[in-house]
């Protein structure tokens, strides 16, 4: 199983491919994204803070990935997660999996998630309320 | 909730993007794609061939994706099936789908491909083997 992890501070180019070495015997390719949405906790936000804790969150992401991966059995994981101010509708994260089976690529993914947000040193916090950014504007 | 059924003789496009009416207040992006392997049943295959009973197939896989959108709400769901020979390697099935929160649009997403192997009359047989693939070559 291959294994990417990612942290960055650059959009996430949400239309990136699987290189051709791994997507050849798959038979099931599953990508997730999830995005920062308009608000947080009930108030309206205008972006995320991620902070993150380096290089634990990496160590900690990988650590997980391969964990999944002897229950699960994917060819190709890859995981962007974004780091500092992402502003509302831009992806914070982006997990992609290849498998010969759709089961496994989609647990993978799926309890990968879970275990991010209660073990990976990542915090969020609202950023901008839409007001603050409003007032920044010209 | 946005629903979109395509089914199509050519190949489909892996990168189509999301169109951005249903992007925004989406917090959760997941897409599957089945593409097919090198071999069926044990067998080596060249490629696979998909027959459908239209328009029956489109309302079946309609009806699924409303019914399972009452359970697991999403904001827009696009499910593209290609029909006809599709080589190794390219995708027969893609399922894209947006929504508030992510376990309503994987379930959505797994649940779909549980019903459509069930309930949609679309059949597939082993179009070429590999040697009957090398015999045509000149």
């Amino acid at each position: 199983m291959h294994v990417q992890i990612d942290l960055t501070t650059q959009p996430i180019d949400l239309l990136s491919a699987v290189p051709p070495e791994f997507a050849g015997g798959a038979g099931a390719r599953v990508e997730f994204q999830g995005t920062v949405r308009g608000e947080e906790a009930g108030l309206p936000i205008a972006a995320l803070e991620y902070e993150v804790y380096l290089p634990m969150a990496e160590r900690v992401m990988r650590r997980i990935v391969e964990d999944l991966g002897h229950r699960h059995p994917c060819r190709w994981v890859r995981v962007t997660h974004r780091v500092g101010v992402v502003p509302v509708g831009e992806a914070a994260i982006q997990v992609a999996v290849t498998a010969a089976h759709r089961a496994a690529a989609f647990a993978l993914v799926t309890r990968f998630m879970d275990r991010l947000k209660q073990d990976v040193p990542i915090w969020k916090r609202r950023a901008l309320a839409p007001a603050e950014l409003e007032a920044l504007r010209p």
